[in-house]
Formats: C-alpha cells, sequence, structure tokens
C-alpha cells in the first residue's frame, strides 16, 4: 500500500508515505471486511500504524471516505456503460464490450464496487449514488432490449430478468477477486463475458 | 406476515398472531434492509407493532435470530448438493440440477441466503456457518471439475473460476429476489439454469 511518492506528489496534507489515495483504499478494504457501519476510524488509523489525528489530515470523516470511493467506482462504471451507449456497432458487440469492460474496472478496485453495490441509501449521498447506480442498469437493459430486438441474443427470457442476470454475474466478481490473487482481471473479464455469452456447455 | 393458526401451532411462548417463524422472517427482512448491525431488537420489535418484551418471549436474542435463519438457508442448501453428490447421472447433469434447486431455495427466502452471504465470521456461529458455506463450493466445484472431464461442459477455465461464477450467478438472485414480485421462482430458476449452460447468445 505505500507509494514511494505519494508524500511528494499528492499528499501535502497528509504524512510522507500515504497518500489521501492509500489511505482510501485501506479503509475501504477495512469496510469490506468487516463492514462500513461496524468499523471505526480509529481501527483504520490503527491497521495503517498512525494515529487518529494524522488520518484526519488526510480526510475528514468515515462518510467521506465511503462518497470518495463509491464516486470513483461509479464514474468508471459510468464511463464504460456511456461508451457502449454511444458507439455505433450492433446491440451485442457493445453489450460484450461493456460486461468486459466493467468487470476490469471491478477487478482494478474490487472493495469500491462491493462498497457501492451495499449501499442502501441511509443518507444523501447514498441515495444519490444509488440513483446512478439504477441508471447504469436502465441503460444496460436498454442495449439488451435493443439486442433482443436485433435476434442477436435470446428472447425467451424478458430484458430487466437479462438485465438482473448480467449485473448479478459481473458484480459477483466484486465479493471474491483479489487484486494479488491467482487470476489476472483479463481472465476474469474474458470469462464472465464468455459465460454471459455462450455458457458452460460444450 | 400474519399466519392465522400460528399461535395454536407453535407459537405457544408468545403473543397470538405471530408464530416464531413469523418473527425471524420479520427480523431478517429488516436485517436485509438496514443492516444486521444497525438493525436493533427495538427496531424489530416496532415494525410488527408488539413491545419489546413481547418479542423476546420469541427469540432471546439478535444474534440467535441470525443463527436460526442461517442455518435453515444452510440445511436447504446442503440438501440440495447432497444429493448432486449422490446422484449417478452425468455430472453435468447433476450441476444443472444443482442450479435450478439452488435458485428455488434462495427464491424461498432470499433474505436469509443473503444473510448468510453477508457474513464475516465475526462470532462462533458465524465461523461455523462461513465453513459450512465453503463446503457447499467446495462440493460443487468438484462436479464442475468432473463434468469437464467427461467433456460435457467447457474446460478452457479452470473448475475454481466457474464454480466463483456459478454461484456469483445463483447468489445474486438473493440480492434482487422479491418474493410478492413478477418473476416466479421456476422462472428464475429456468434463466438462471440457461444462462450457466447456453448463454445468451443465439
Amino acid at each position: 500500500m505505500r507509494s514511494s511518492n505519494s508524500s511528494v506528489s499528492k499528499g501535502h496534507r497528509g504524512r510522507p508515505g500515504y497518500s489521501r489515495e492509500d489511505i482510501i483504499r485501506a479503509a475501504v478494504r477495512e469496510f469490506t471486511n468487516h463492514g462500513y457501519e461496524a468499523t471505526s476510524m480509529g481501527r483504520v488509523a490503527k491497521n495503517l500504524g498512525i494515529t487518529k489525528s494524522a488520518l484526519y489530515h488526510h480526510v475528514n470523516s468515515k462518510e467521506e471516505i465511503l462518497e470518495l470511493s463509491v464516486k470513483k467506482a461509479l464514474d468508471a462504471l459510468e464511463t464504460v456503460v456511456e461508451r457502449a451507449v454511444a458507439d455505433e456497432s450492433p446491440a451485442r458487440d457493445r453489450l460484450r464490450l461493456l460486461v468486459r469492460r466493467s468487470v476490469k474496472v471491478l477487478c482494478d478496485d474490487p472493495a469500491s464496487v462491493a462498497l457501492l453495490l451495499r449501499l442502501r441509501g441511509n443518507s444523501e449521498a447514498e441515495l444519490e449514488a444509488v440513483a446512478r447506480r439504477r441508471q447504469l442498469t436502465r441503460q444496460t437493459v436498454a442495449i439488451i432490449a435493443q439486442a433482443q430486438y436485433e435476434k442477436s441474443i435470446r428472447h425467451d427470457f424478458n430484458q430487466v430478468l437479462l438485465g438482473r442476470m448480467v449485473y448479478g454475474l459481473v458484480n459477483s466478481v466484486a465479493d471474491w477477486y483479489r487484486v494479488d490473487g491467482r487470476f489476472s482481471p483479463d481472465e476474469v473479464a474474458e470469462a464472465v463475458e464468455a459465460m454471459l455469452f455462450e455458457g458452460m456447455s460444450v
């Protein structure tokens, strides 16, 4: 987690050695492991080996960490979906790219996406994030409906149900993917895309 | 949520009108909506329109509700997996049945399964549940490996990765399925099975 040049490049508010982004990542990992509600800022500081007041040099509150982290995940996912919406290729191709790129966003920062997926709308900021998340689903369901209309994907299931399953499988990666684990982002993205489009059967 | 004959059949400890099972279901729904940590027994009682002491006639603690609910989900899922293990048909057929039946268990009580999936091993009982959950995955991965060996499912992806995806899609149903919603359990089970084995492509 230590980034060697972070205190020079962006950690001007904090202790040398940890950038603001390092702090946020570490906190989000704690939220993932023990739950957002159950994680105190004291615990985050302790895990980083810094004092609570050093932690507050970097961030203003636990809520701020949640918001920044979720915003980052949403920004990245929205970029993916907007590209798929704007593209002019057949809907099925756009959907395949959307799936592949979304999985890569997820593998890059699974903890932030996991946090996003668990939001329940308990605050103004959470409600806004939930609304943005729903918009992603709506846009994706529209591409699915278009692909069904183009007869390039099965139409024996309702587009909303297909959308649930597409995001069900894509998002599930956030629950188990380890950035330093045995599977590369490309490998997982390829596998999820293959499962959703071709399935397991030979 | 009211079951008309529950006070006669099994509600001997409690207030007429609510069975122990009604109480547990209502509490688990609160856990799902607001998080286990954030839900107090006072809130559960208020939502049921009973006093806290009436609530404690039915159950001893919040932990007990969690344990009973998760145990019920695990018992049902284990029955499904054990049948698939014991069956003598080809591995791919057993895997299809396992998927279909697991989704039905999930649609029957999505909140309990969602609770099970979010356990982090914060207590002895949670650790035991997590161990049982892992055992389900291991047994399923063994069936997947067997189906790959029988060349009836694709073997270009590692069996562990396939296992992650099978449970990723199956379990995702717990996050969105509504018992009184627009999709029947059979419809969802069929769709999940079709996606995992044939995919969306036509």
